[in-house]
């Protein structure tokens, strides 16, 4: 049977999605599942996960799929689940269904608490801001990036081999009491791309970076011209789009 | 000078507000806040909460009062704070003004989380249910408790010497997607009096008390008649009222 499978997950205290050859399984999220799967259906069972979030970035709707021949239960496996990992649905899944493969696209948010408005409840859910900042000149930078573009300057590591083309096809800034929410749609996003996007966007309404910059890194591929790399903490995987 | 201050912390890791004798002090949130004032202030400080919030139970409008001849700012005391306490605001007060003897009420908040909908983002700060909940007949339940009655019955030890008797002034059922948020807004609430209040609506809600139970714990001031006390990570302090 494949089954596929929707996950919710504070990031906080993971060493991210993927589970890393040497290291202690319960470090990752995708180990941690791994762990009582296995152990549910008396076999190794490996998932794959439609999307690598890193250490400390969230989860509200990541999708993963994996075979087994056991009859498996919503109930049982999010009783061996630590707090912080539920899943959400447990289902049979056609048997060419791949929970990355399959993809089409992705929603990611990141979260800024705005400056002067604290909340300790979202301290490990949102980027604190010291700077006041333009959504208006926000709004226009995030405008550069629609579209297909080569996001080589937008990610970590890019790869000469692999194509660092993608697509955003929308970029929300979503301002509430004390809040701003940035939220990205896309066809796929690079290796820390949406936190760069993030710091760069960031970067512009401050003051610290002209639109003119954030294009010219874009345009050149050129990563040192782009913005910071936003930190984990402020990020989460609200869905993965399939046909 | 007399300052006041508006406080929001998460209770999770401490051993609730009053600074308890012979105790760490940064076991409690107003013993870490008194060791931060007292370094910056150079001599021994100590402040008056408005509310004594139990171990594990959150605020987000908790009030204190102290006396001090330093000049502070909000910036300087914040950043000798752990991260899961911030002061919203610090100003001077009259020299009368006392955060607990002025307080003419308080607003606290509880959150359910619906049966079925987990959130691994609320599990330090909500209930889960594992029973449907009628809302009709929790906010049936709701109305015995308002206005002024003896609650004993809703309190853990009661004391026979001071006065049990409150005037609960509004009970709200708010419900969203996936939650059930109840708000008491009363002139002052015993010990555990809003994690009783709670648990009793829960046990009405789902079935497990009736109606004429819930009274007749009120009316007997017995509390085994009465329903559990919900678990405190679900409870914060919303707002203290002032003339």
């Amino acid at each position: 049977m494949n089954y596929r499978m929707v996950i919710q997950y504070d990031g906080s205290r993971y060493k991210g999605w993927q589970r890393q050859k040497g290291k202690d399984k319960k470090d990752t999220i995708q180990g941690r599942i791994e762990q009582v799967l296995t152990k549910q259906c008396g076999r190794e069972i490996e998932i794959q996960g439609a999307g690598r979030t890193d250490a400390g970035v969230h989860a509200k709707g990541q999708v993963a799929s994996f075979f087994t021949d056991q009859t498996l239960t919503l109930e049982e496996v999010n009783y061996y689940l630590p707090e912080d990992i539920r899943i959400l649905s447990l289902r049979e899944a056609g048997p060419r269904f791949h929970a990355r493969l399959n993809a089409r696209g992705k929603v990611y948010e990141y979260r800024l608490l705005k400056k002067g408005h604290y909340n300790v409840f979202l301290r490990r859910y949102a980027w604190q801001m010291k700077e006041d900042l333009d959504l208006d000149l926000m709004r226009e930078a995030s405008q550069i990036f629609l579209g297909s573009h080569d996001f080589a300057g937008y990610c970590t590591r890019a790869s000469k081999k692999k194509s660092t083309v993608r697509r955003v096809e929308d970029i929300q800034v979503i301002e509430s009491e004390g809040e701003i929410l940035l939220r990205f749609r896309g066809n796929g996003f690079l290796y820390n791309m949406v936190r760069i996007l993030t710091g760069t966007l960031v970067d512009v309404a401050s003051g610290k970076m002209s639109l003119d910059q954030a294009r010219e890194a874009l345009e050149e591929g050129e990563r040192s011209l782009a913005g910071d790399t936003a930190p984990a903490q402020g990020l989460t995987l609200v869905e993965v789009l399939y046909d």
